[in-house]
């Protein structure tokens, strides 16, 4: 006997990638598709050496229950650390998180009703269409050029609306950046219509040249939602993020989490610190950046090798993915199968949009697989696309 | 500018539980309030050991995303120890969660839809309710004896409900426990009615005499949600829990689970495998019931000889808490406010009631405080209560 679902989990798919990467799991093959950071940056030696400290020193609180925001040193480390630009931001508009995915969920339990409008980059990050759709907003789509959303487009759609969601650094899935006075006129025009704005930055501390452009957080504390991970700069498989926001939405969005699954693991928190605290980050971030920058530039060049003159990419200055359009009649979705039976996988672009998909865009991920596999997996490629052209 | 929050987040209030608990971390106050298991039961030289040998054999695979469904061994190990009395239970049933509140959250998610109607036990326990409420159904209060739910009462009101929530072992908050022939009732009431029957079992392995009773899980596989924790009989601070289903439903569970957060820590998963494949659980578990055993007499003790004869309480055979009732004019949320005063806190009946609150009850916590502390306490109370009379 099947038992009656809730409408909203009738709707519910499961993730696109998360299936592909079950079948790309496969050793031989070559996965552009995974947003995985190389475990080449995994800090191994450095979280054995304080999981062994935090347990030894303070073992029985660290396997206790905790507090619901979070472990208050690494509340105010972050808070410390996001500050400045004239911006204070304070502990209190930190909520610790299971992983910056969790807070999207949060979001929409809190701020969401059945047919809310929320509002989306075109493309979108797909992990925040799911856990939004969830609770059933009408999707805006919000239109985009090479730089990511247009302030007018968002001045034009955005009042009564629910929320603003943007990735404005190295955005997933299109590895593009809102320059500094898109993010200035972003930020004014959501505080003239009273439009929470959801800044995910996840992959903003992988800047390639240089240091990433201003936090909207820090031009408007009272105005944006920011997230943030360890997951990228540290590792993923903690499951440790945080979202800073005005404390009358931090208490709410605190109480949700409490009925959702009470907190994030102390322990973690309390490691995490002890790898942070005395600014390890500083010196091993740039070690990601120069690894990612090598293999994102690996990517390009076989690109330009090996895909034809009618196809058109990004070229990101920062983070984990290039956004690749095809000639409009190629569907990424069939090149796909075509590619995973040649040993090569990557994401179709269409479960990335929140309304009409452009089916001939696709997702690639440069920083799991090693350079000499990136020009082969971008060879073969190139000649499936050459085949349908 | 507050910004405008969802139906469900306006109706939203923090949790009673937590709230005291904050006033109650106050080392000087003699807390009954707190769910927390006592830190002297937990395995910190073992649990170290683990994250070690985890970190130095496999600290790449630890310290990345995992699997929305889990690590693959420790799902085999609890369907393999869960099954048993001609039930055999497929690792392919079990979805690993970051505590098996978050299971509470994913199960209102998936099968409640606003106006569903959600039964329960009368009263409940607190955290399940608040989950639940998020998604805001009709929560019918099923009508419970000393022996916890009665069948006839279930079968009356079931048919056509979403769920019945029911906590079978040393309940939280009374402490009671369904005896067998109620539970087959049960199981059989449910299965009649296609009623999804969930068993939260929290508190089954910290049995006081003798083994717990069998599972209603066990009694129909394909009718019973079914949600362990490693958190009483390890630690809670790491996290960790899970929910054994009929596999339809556990697929949709994993979808939603992929939306709110991804996935639960790699490395918890990994090191809780690591600590109990060799049966670790099986020499730790009596130790604590030991300890429990002796803190739980300990207080049934001082209550006999400090509380009125107005008052009555449950006597557990297991678990961690004790209900009292006291006489119906004495209001034990002002109660609280004296007891706190005199540095001693517990929680008030009433936010276990889905409806119509018992405003004379109360639950008390006897495994963090130590038997001196125990007897202090409850004397404290005894003369407020007799004072009140």
């Amino acid at each position: 006997m099947h038992w009656q679902f809730s409408a909203r989990a009738e709707q519910l798919q499961s993730s696109a990638i998360r299936e592909i990467l079950k079948i790309t799991m496969r050793p031989e093959i070559i996965s552009f598709a995974g947003g995985l950071p190389s475990p080449l940056t995994f800090p191994v030696e450095r979280m054995r050496a304080a999981y062994d400290k935090v347990l030894s020193r303070d073992g029985k609180v660290a396997l206790q229950y905790g507090p619901s925001d979070g472990y208050a040193p690494l509340r105010a480390w972050i808070a410390d650390s996001l500050s400045g630009e004239g911006a204070r931001i304070l502990p209190e508009q930190v909520l610790m998180l299971s992983g910056s995915q969790q807070g999207l969920d949060l979001l929409g339990k809190v701020l969401v009703d059945e047919g809310s409008r929320v509002l989306v980059e075109t493309p979108s990050y797909l992990g925040a269409l799911q856990a939004f759709s969830l609770y059933r907003p009408e999707f805006i789509s919000v239109e985009t050029d090479e730089n990511g959303l247009l302030p007018d487009a968002v001045a034009k759609v955005g009042k009564g609306a629910r929320l603003l969601y943007s990735l404005p650094n190295f955005q997933n899935p299109t590895g593009r950046t809102m320059p500094l006075e898109r993010r200035l006129a972003l930020v004014e025009i959501c505080a003239r219509l009273g439009l929470p704005l959801v800044e995910d930055n996840p992959y903003g501390a992988l800047s390639y040249h240089g240091e990433p452009l201003p936090r909207m957080l820090n031009m408007n504390t009272q105005g944006v939602i920011y997230m943030g991970s360890f997951s990228k700069v540290l590792t993923p498989g903690i499951r440790l993020g945080y979202v800073v926001a005005p404390e009358h939405l931090i208490r709410k969005l605190e109480q949700a989490r409490q009925a959702a699954d009470l907190h994030t693991s102390q322990i973690t928190q309390m490691v995490v610190h002890e790898v942070v605290k005395d600014g390890f980050l500083d010196e091993h971030v740039p070690t990601i950046r120069t690894l990612y920058a090598a293999q994102c530039q690996c990517m390009l060049d076989a690109l330009e090798q090996y895909f034809p003159a009618s196809a058109s990419w990004t070229r990101p200055q920062g983070g984990m993915f290039i956004w690749v359009t095809l000639p409009k009649h190629i569907d990424s979705m069939t090149l796909l199968d075509a590619a995973v039976e040649q040993g090569v996988a990557f994401v179709p672009g269409a479960p990335f949009y929140a309304n009409t998909p452009e089916t001939n865009t696709l997702r690639l991920s440069f920083v799991t697989v090693p350079p000499e596999k990136i020009r082969e997996g971008v060879a073969t490629l190139g000649r499936l696309i050459a085949e349908r052209m």
